[in-house]
């Protein structure tokens, strides 16, 4: 049986977690989130938050796309980005690299130069790692953060009643994808988006005290809204209409074949933020200069995830990206 | 440049480092050690230990010679031999996998196994983690631990004087990788050693309360020596004939023409301990019940780092398992 027979990613993951040992007295939440969260460690009564990403050449980038700047920027990104989800600040990263015997030294500076500019925007210090070889270049990340118990935002976290939000519009990663896959030359800002990526670091701070759930779009926001929902046990009704999505993703979903809502709605890597939260405490943050896009609301458990049509039809939302569909 | 061209892995690491923002006022020490070791963290004054190694197939494994509970327990116990060097405790473990589409999901859930043995083994739970998709299985690993401040043991606490003792015989991991490389059938403690290695946590924490510096001994004796001496800044005389050398090594060597000496000295993966520790107090730790052979002492800088041979002959000591080499 193969690991796309039993649903992918996800479903391995569930299956794994549950032979493993998993439960810990400190562990406040592990497998499932953006992070860990672990208990019992700071002295002013903050969590501690651990993130992995792995990145493998061939399926994370490609050295023809990307300059080893970039890459290393993107590693980075992704990782705080998970930390950022959480409502917590990160703090020192720990970096795993497999590069190929044939590698040359200027490469890999270059590399650690998009690394460690990403890191000083973030505030991060890189604190160690491993270096081996292998035969694909692969990255491997691992960050840790703090985050105050009360600004701690799981992806449990939602409530019914609360409106689900997105800091930015979407598509954007999927559509420089596409355009780059179908030897065309994406415009700037998608370019960027894809290869370069940042997070939002820059509000969620500020998100977090005011938010239920939060959870980074790495996987699309199909996947995501079903994430919080699931961890929640309730539903969602997704607005179709109010999905922003990216400016420049109607001309590449023209080009490619593709259509711009799929890129939103499905689309990997976009690294803007969904979140959870009350109508009053939206009015607080819009006050506060942040900007967010409501894109549909929480609902009983019942309901499960759905998908609302301008012209009133509603379908179940599914999709995402899966690494092994 | 290629990595080989400016002295491999070491090398490597050391350039990237100085290119890197690794300072932090939380860093009591990081790059340059077993694990990174973080202040400013636990109630209690403990430091929080990080540790991360990256396992590839054909490069660290191979699936025909090691089953899937092997490398499990093997990738487990790399990483928790670290934490031992420190003298800390393993507590929670961050596992990043990437896996071929291919994969049978039985062959995954085989690998989960062998590491949740050894995680029971060594009190550790799996708190988290990735799984994505590359053509290469590669497994990525995130320990943490903790220390007391008093029973941290840095690479760079070692003091000229000081005998350098080690927990067990050596070469037999080194020794059962030349036998399977050969296509010989190991001896089956050699085998265990080298496909499913145990470390030392069994008494790690005892050595720590009495030892200057220790290491693991996972890149051999000689390049292990040669990491206390040079961040401690001081020099070392091994006797060659004091060395532990595992009993199947001879014949290994025998079968494969190679020096089990040259196993002892230079292979890697043992992972015993390698630590500095004054007359007074190995005494100490024998009167403990532990088992500790002296294998040479500690010298001030000037005098580098030699081996002396029966017949009195000096050589300097270099060596040990350089990845990029």
């Amino acid at each position: 049986m193969k690991i796309h027979d039993i649903g992918g990613e996800f479903a391995l993951i569930k299956r794994l977690a549950r032979q493993s040992l998993t439960t810990h007295p400190d562990l406040v939440a592990g497998i499932g989130d953006d992070a860990a969260v672990i208990g019992g460690t700071f002295a002013d009564g903050d969590y501690l938050l651990v993130t992995t990403d792995m990145l493998v050449e061939g399926s994370h980038f490609r050295r023809d796309w990307a300059t080893p700047v970039q890459i290393g920027i993107k590693s980075v990104a992704c990782n705080v980005s998970d930390i950022a989800a959480m409502g917590g600040s990160p703090t020192l990263m720990f970096v795993s690299l497999a590069l190929p015997p044939e590698t040359e030294v200027a490469w890999v500076e270059a590399l650690y130069q998009g690394m460690t500019d990403a890191c000083r925007r973030y505030g991060v210090v890189i604190a160690g790692g491993d270096t081996t070889h292998g035969e694909r270049i692969t990255i491997s990340i691992a960050l840790l953060g703090r985050v105050s118990p009360q600004n701690l935002c799981l992806r449990s976290h939602a409530s019914p009643g609360e409106l689900l939000c997105v800091t930015g519009p979407l598509g954007g990663s999927a559509a420089g994808l596409a355009m780059l896959s179908a030897a065309l030359e994406p415009l700037a800002d998608l370019k960027e988006k894809h290869l370069a990526p940042a997070c939002r670091l820059d509000v969620s701070p500020i998100i977090a005290t005011l938010a239920g759930a939060m959870i980074d779009i790495s996987d699309g926001l199909a996947a995501e809204v079903n994430h919080i929902c699931e961890q929640s046990g309730i539903g969602a009704e997704i607005i179709v209409a109010d999905i922003p999505i990216h400016p420049s993703v109607h001309h590449a979903a023209q080009l490619t074949g593709n259509n711009a809502f799929d890129f939103a709605l499905s689309g990997g890597e976009d690294f803007e933020l969904l979140f959870s939260i009350s109508a009053q405490n939206l009015r607080r943050l819009l006050n506060k200069g942040i900007q967010a896009t409501v894109v549909g609301r929480l609902t009983e458990a019942m309901s499960a995830c759905s998908l609302k049509f301008p012209d009133g039809k509603r379908t179940p939302l599914s999709g995402g990206y899966n690494h092994f569909s």
